[in-house]
């Protein structure tokens, strides 16, 4: 059995690159043709930098070209707030040399998700803490210039509460608003529980609003939207079929010294495991998620380290020292 | 003196064709050529139509081209539920003639203003509680036929927390969703205490975001938009100008037998008064609203008046017995 | 392997008495002594009474001597509003007949839960809902007899917001109150996945706030309390371990066939499943939710269901024709 | 005419002790004999201490006995954030001194006011951002002393949504808390515009909640509670008949040159005017706010001032660096 194909068949996606470039690794234990990696390790944070190269590489992973940078930072899940700054200042160091905004470039900040579900709430609760200055260009541009950028921002909401395509709300929004650069902050889905509410994905490829959800739709990207898309990710909940599976896992990994039963295990068909699976999960078919209980704290405090680190990386004005008070 | 001319040296915006129309009636006595109003009194409700029928009228009432309709319900001020419903129906059927929807029209509803504030957030607390259908057109469109229309919805925020026009927004929504009707839902200012939360405007000419507060935009009209726009508005204020005024106009009143002081408040030029009144006002220059403390409530009332009419009028197979069921 | 054994091993609590019931049946496959069990089926709902009559029913099943209804209405789940009207007049018809209320009795209800975590925000959307009147008996209390009873509400919120037990509050409120009855709602942790959001308990043996979510705490009971207690609890998600359970479960199921394997899976015993379980569920140290992702509408719906049968049940005056119009 | 008679005859109530000070001294230009007045002037805020030591200051200034510290900021207006911090800190300055806090003592900080309408709001938001320690001390005590006091918080909501009295409901809460002192904080209403969102009252007196709304109700201090209780209040509305006194008084003013006039205005009998007053405010009997359009970033920001200071005072192990961390 390999995990990838029973992923396919569980219709359980991977959100992180650098969780599906772990999975591919994870098999072959080979290098992936066409896919990039380099990790360093900081103080509080590991980043990872994952770039797919080639047509081969967006084949064999299952993402478009371009970066994707992963900070997991596990310590965001302590209070401790100093720490916190750290990873704050660790995630602007990534956006600023991600974004390389010109001077007078401006940013439209766009709140994926729906407020009223608080796993799925990250991107509107980074909005509602983001200072948006666009408006005030208008009125006093001299005493901005060189210290805030243009920023505007919304949570379009999500497709039950507007009957509307996430991207077609984005879309028209850009018309009109012609940002140099789109930012797009989602929840996703995780592949393991570590990573819930700690790891931070940067990626300049844009998203696919819902695709965290298992519908996939129009993307929000450079092609579509007509300017740079960056999306920030952090993954919230993970799809409960991927418990179901590790506990199959562990049960058989204790036996592994049975090889008999452990050969048994290794020679079950995806589709029979998926099946079961699939029956575990059958009353609401497949559409449930794993979160912690502490869920609502973990996205307070990520949507803090997320508009912090978007303040600090936007507005030259902005430091570590005081990207608090730019806080709403 | 002259209460139009005070009006407008102090700022003082008339939401309501029916209180501008007044305004000007009260001062002539006279008909206004190209304006023509209509009453009925209905169980529970007058409503006055004002149709502006020239430029001559234009130039007059300050308004738009079109048609304005009122529906005064004092009585949404108890908490009668059974007299909700009959003014939720009246406004249904005035709705119902205003949109003179095809049988496959589909409707999208904007609902104006800043859901933080809560004078202001009337119209996202019509969303909130509007049931939205047009996704779900894509799934089972021959089940909706002839029950349901289809109903997009979106609350944009106002220009302070987004930083962008909200005309820009709904102009680019407008482009991507393409529905026949915009219905937009705002808050508005009264021009006398006894409308407040009892006075619904309907009027096909479309509406100014903003304009209720005192900084005029680009409109959001059928020339803008590209569709016809229905405008439902409420005064939820008042601006407090008009309560200096009434008292100061209240005392002379009661000094009419004294002739000389009488003539000599009639004397008072506008800018005298109007300077007087903005010196009372100055530390929020003129920024003030006056509200009922009940305007909470008030609010909640009048935006599930609003919702069911909503769905009464545009969903065939939604009537008075059950339009409930179908608020969020 | 016995379940009931390896819930106690993994903390699994088990809210529902109708599941607590089934887990000790589903292996003796006998009566348990001391607890009576019947049930109706009605349209659109089971009703199953649970009775925990001695001693030794206590010491079996785990819950303290009294009555447990358990409301099976999977329906809830789908948009048919009538058919949720019927399962609000079901609900209402069994609460009254518990509640057993004098004429003028008064009537505390508690929402237990933190709004700010959609699966955990039942009760206080339930007070949210819910229109008090023991304010108004002081003003007009001739209009109100024989239609309105005397009904108080509180949210107290969660310890981790308050820093004070919910139950210390609860107690302090009823002691300056008086009510002659407490009703506690609060979101449950399920056994089974089809139950979450689709089984209402009703019992009259009070509540332990938090034990649904792994903390036990002082009792709101009739002892504790000083007067009767009626908790309403609805399952809103489900241990992660559950789901692990299962699969390990099924996958053993499937090879029922191979007799060594299955007597093998029998032969596990529960800490080395356990600690298995545990490992996988490790970074969260077992405080994992199972939830459905529609999870907020389904509080949405249940919320108004409760809220519906409690101003049915409560007040005389109000039935299933017009409760929807007492609802905030 | 008098002001204070006339503020009686309109039952407008005067909520800050500054201003029923300026008031009684504004007419008879003397000292009130057993009330005390001492200002200081600091960078950013000017502190006035009103002390009302004897029975007759009692009967003169309308307030218990007790301390009434004002901090008058105009500029929590700007949106300046180091001058918000230096406010912050004068105001937990003032805090240290008047709380007089035992090594261990513990505190229960009430939260009064409707979350749902935003002038009232006030107390709710610092409880929002407070962080509690109280539940804590169960798990860690030896990590938290001498660092962090015991702190629990609660909003109980108003009347109108719970359906008891504010008063009950905390009395019953200490019972069982039993702090050592109780802090409530409650919006005001202001005798003066300028003082709207910028003049913070300490009082070691007590609250009387909704008594900024017109409805005198039982009080919360020593006597009734059973510990020290310090208001924090600040206004956010002011009662509209002042608006309406203020704008003829202005008119009036301004023929002050015409002695006759002038005579005329000063021999207006309270009740004449007063009567005019409520004839203009009539069709919300004087239930009626005026407020800045800008309330509700007003209250964001004061809320935020407020929380801080309380962190800052409290704890010992929080100071004006790092008090931002700490705030929900």
């Amino acid at each position: 059995m390999n995990k990838s194909q029973l992923y396919r068949q569980l219709n359980v996606q991977v959100d992180l690159a650098v969780e599906a470039h772990q999975l591919l690794r994870g098999e072959s234990g080979e290098e992936i043709p066409g896919v990039i990696m380099d990790e360093q390790t900081l103080d509080h944070a590991k980043v990872t930098i994952i770039t797919v190269e080639t047509d081969e590489g967006v084949d064999a992973i299952g993402k478009p070209k371009g970066q994707y940078i992963t900070i997991d930072a596990p310590e965001i899940r302590t209070n401790d707030y100093s720490i916190h700054d750290s990873i704050t200042q660790i995630l602007a160091d990534q956006l600023t040399e991600l974004m390389g905004l010109r001077e007078d470039a401006s940013v439209l900040i766009i709140g994926l998700g729906n407020w009223n579900a608080t796993p799925d709430a990250l991107g509107p609760q980074v909005i509602s803490k983001t200072m948006v200055t666009r408006h005030l260009y208008q009125l006093s541009p001299d005493d901005l210039k060189g210290k805030l950028r243009k920023v505007s921002a919304i949570s379009p909401g999500v497709l039950g509460t507007t009957g509307i395509e996430t991207a077609e709300i984005i879309r028209g929004i850009v018309d009109h608003v012609k940002p140099d650069l789109v930012i797009a902050i989602d929840a996703l889905a995780a592949g393991s529980l570590e990573r819930i509410g700690t790891s931070i994905q940067l990626a300049d490829t844009g998203i696919h609003p819902g695709s965290g959800v298992g519908n996939p739709r129009a993307g929000i990207n450079e092609e579509t939207v007509g300017c740079k898309v960056i999306a920030i990710g952090l993954p919230t909940v993970l799809n409960a079929a991927i418990i179901a599976h590790d506990a199959v896992e562990g049960i058989f990994k204790e036996f592994v010294t049975t090889p008999s039963l452990y050969k048994l295990y290794k020679g079950i068909k995806p589709e029979v495991l998926s099946k079961i699976i699939d029956d575990v999960l059958s009353p609401f078919q497949g559409n449930l998620m794993v979160t912690p209980k502490e869920i609502d704290s973990l996205i307070q405090t990520t949507a803090k380290i997320i508009a912090g680190a978007l303040a600090i990386s936007i507005h030259p004005g902005i430091d570590r020292e005081d990207y608090e008070r730019y806080l709403q």
